[in-house]
């Protein structure tokens, strides 16, 4: 049904009224209020979500109640997929009709990084705007009354129109399901970027991952298509072992019953020393300390994709580090999205990429807050958010 | 005159009775005293020293009071050039007369890190071990009561004689000057070495070098040899920017005189954003952390080489390494020592490396404590020390 769908072209130029998911105060129920949405401004787009899913970076800045990223009310979602409804002055990439994701990871295809192959972290848009639109900061959402509300990630997703830069906009086939291609506009690219990408997984080698979530189960994912012989998962929750090895993890460590070694011990007992690849995809610095700590001496590498969830530093001992090991931190998996993901959608096409088994829940945009309970509490991957059921 | 050194073979199989520089407590001056060092065991070689220096990791252990590292009596220094005195059994490699450098950093050659060209961390001689010999941590060296005095980083070349086991011994051409080969046995091959090896730098990249002793210096010459546009060097020492120029340094930040910025913020202004590569030759864990900082999002790297001299673990921001920056500590430059430095005197004979300059004193064994003054004080780049003069 969302393959054929088609926006009406009515409404182009105005502003539209429509339903947004509004979170008034960190931590707090998100409220479905009527909202109004302004028209695209020059290099916008604006985009009719046809669903969204939660991630856990809303979650981290859902509960986050200080600081400057810390702006409410606000709008979050960040993972989505919908069709452009219009285009602002000077947009000429995408047009009305067309399949897109909006992303957090901005392509402006201009500066320096976007123009080397090596970066992903365009420097026209980085994220100190992100609260608002990503040129000028400001808004294009306002309440019932008047006021405005706040952006997150350049993307808000959950509402049914977003306007969003063409920056932050990935054109993409309308082969791919509307569900698959919702994973890849953020936790499943990232992890799957981690390992192809940024650690460029070796045929043969050993590899933990620390969060077995979208993002560690996307990693493993990637690790496997590379041939990686084994895959150990690291996660609290038991639960998480079984979809793992869906995703090709091999060994399971549950670090409540690690009593007599630690689970860097144990790891580096089943690597013969240490991990050629580790990954934290769960946000917290004492995890990435493990992670590094259980990466093999002499070439061990690191990639911390988790978002701090209390903001602390991470604290590597420098006698552990020297010792030839080395930490990378990744947004968006080093994936530069307006040319890796039409690639990953093209893998899932031709079968070279496993999307199946990460949307564990689908809901309708009303219940939206269950997604964060299912999340929260560790059932769910991917919970998909349907706008119009 | 050190060119034709012979030594003599009569004292083979026999302990040697001869002079070192003893270090009796943390902190204190060394005492030359009489000394006895037992025949090389098997896989070990007895060195006669013809010439040490002084690396800062010397002092770093020299100053430290506590922890099993803290290892009294003593004979440091592990930059040395010497011959070899006598082999024990199952010593092929080199024999009686050969050239030779003691080296801290072994290479066993069968392991699996020695066996792989990624990693130069050998798993069959881990620091562990370094109070004393590498195979089972015991000494060769007694004081004139009989007691047994520690090694230092398998090393102890502060002593007419030493014995290092075979993976701890380079054999080098003749040709290389005595002084110029000295050098090459720690912090210039380390500081090539990681321009070279461990962060690749690429030709028209910018480089900031934090700490400009010999291995910061070493860095410079390997990042200007590979064709670095822009060499900044940091230190709190004046007189290194003139030094710094002989080797590629381009710019100059001493931090005292940074009051209205930061060091990484003159950094990032000097370069567009941050430099490609990093380097932090110091010891300190916060100016690992300014180096990480100073680097380019996107793609900087950064190399740690300093050895912290508080033993502090090196704490990163967690949103400043997401932005896909990697750091990679690394031993002896990522140099496998056997294959490595043989190519490193290459160089230096075919004038592709740059080791003038680096010899900033000489002086006789009986003033070694003069060397301690030197660096310290940070008058020398490398003081060398004559075991014969
Ligand atoms: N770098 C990026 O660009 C990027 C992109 C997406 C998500 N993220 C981050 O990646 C992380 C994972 O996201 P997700 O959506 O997959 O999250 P998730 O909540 O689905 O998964 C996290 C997993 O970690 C486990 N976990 C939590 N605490 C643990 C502990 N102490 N020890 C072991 N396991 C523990 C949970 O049981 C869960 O399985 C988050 O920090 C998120 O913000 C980063
Ligand atoms: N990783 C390895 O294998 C390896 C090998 C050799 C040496 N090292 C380590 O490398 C480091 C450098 O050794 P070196 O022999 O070149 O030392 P050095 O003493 O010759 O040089 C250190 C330089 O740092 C400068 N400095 C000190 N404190 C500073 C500060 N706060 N800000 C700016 N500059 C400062 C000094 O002025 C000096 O020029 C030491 O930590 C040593 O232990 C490591
Ligand atoms: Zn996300
Ligand atoms: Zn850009
Ligand atoms: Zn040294
Ligand atoms: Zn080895």
């Amino acid at each position: 049904m969302e393959e054929n769908y088609q926006c009406e072209s009515k409404t182009e130029g105005k502003p539209i009224r429509c339903k947004a998911a509004v979170c008034r105060k960190a931590g707090e129920a998100l409220v479905i209020e009527e909202i109004e949405v302004a028209p695209p401004k020059a290099w916008e787009v604006r985009i009719k979500i046809l669903c969204t899913s939660l991630c856990h970076t809303d979650v981290t800045f859902w509960k986050l109640n200080a600081g400057p990223a810390a702006a409410f009310p606000r709008i979050f979602g960040h993972e989505a997929v919908g069709v452009v409804e219009s285009v602002g002055e000077n947009v000429e990439e995408v047009k009305h009709g067309d399949r897109v994701l909006p992303v957090f990871n901005s392509e402006c295809g201009e500066c320096r990084d976007c123009k080397s192959a090596k970066s992903n972290i365009c420097t026209k848009f980085p994220f100190s705007h992100y609260n608002g639109m990503p040129r000028d900061g400001s808004s294009r959402f306002k309440d019932s009354n008047g006021m405005d509300l706040h952006h997150f990630l350049f993307v808000s997703s959950f509402s049914e129109y977003t306007v969003v830069d063409i920056a932050d906009v990935v054109k993409i086939s309308s082969d791919i399901p509307v569900d698959k291609a919702c994973l890849l506009s953020c936790g499943v690219s990232t992890g799957v970027g981690a390992a192809w990408k940024v650690a460029d997984v070796e045929q043969g080698s050993t590899v933990a991952i620390f969060g077995l979530g979208a993002v560690g189960l996307a990693v493993a994912e990637g690790a496997r298509q590379r041939g990686a012989s084994k895959i150990i998962g690291v996660d609290l929750n038991p639960e998480k072992f079984e979809i793992g090895q869906q995703f090709g993890v091999t060994d399971f460590i549950n670090p409540t019953y690690c009593s007599q070694k630690s689970v860097v011990e144990v790891i580096q007992e089943m690597t013969d020393g240490g991990a050629d690849y580790c990954f934290e995809c769960i946000g917290l610095a004492s995890l990435m300390q493990d992670a590094i700590n259980s990466s093999r001496p002499g070439w061990g590498k690191t990639v911390v994709l988790g978002v701090e969830m209390h903001g602390s530093p991470l604290s590597i001992n420098s006698g552990q580090i020297l010792r030839g090991r080395t930490v990378t931190g990744s947004m968006f998996g080093g994936v530069k999205t307006k040319t890796d993901i039409p690639f990953f959608v093209k893998k899932y096409l031709h079968n070279e990429l496993n999307l199946e088994g990460f949307v564990t829940h689908e809901i309708s945009f009303q219940d939206i807050n269950q997604a964060f309970d299912l999340l929260r509490e560790g059932k769910s991957i991917r919970c998909i958010i349907w706008m119009d059921k």
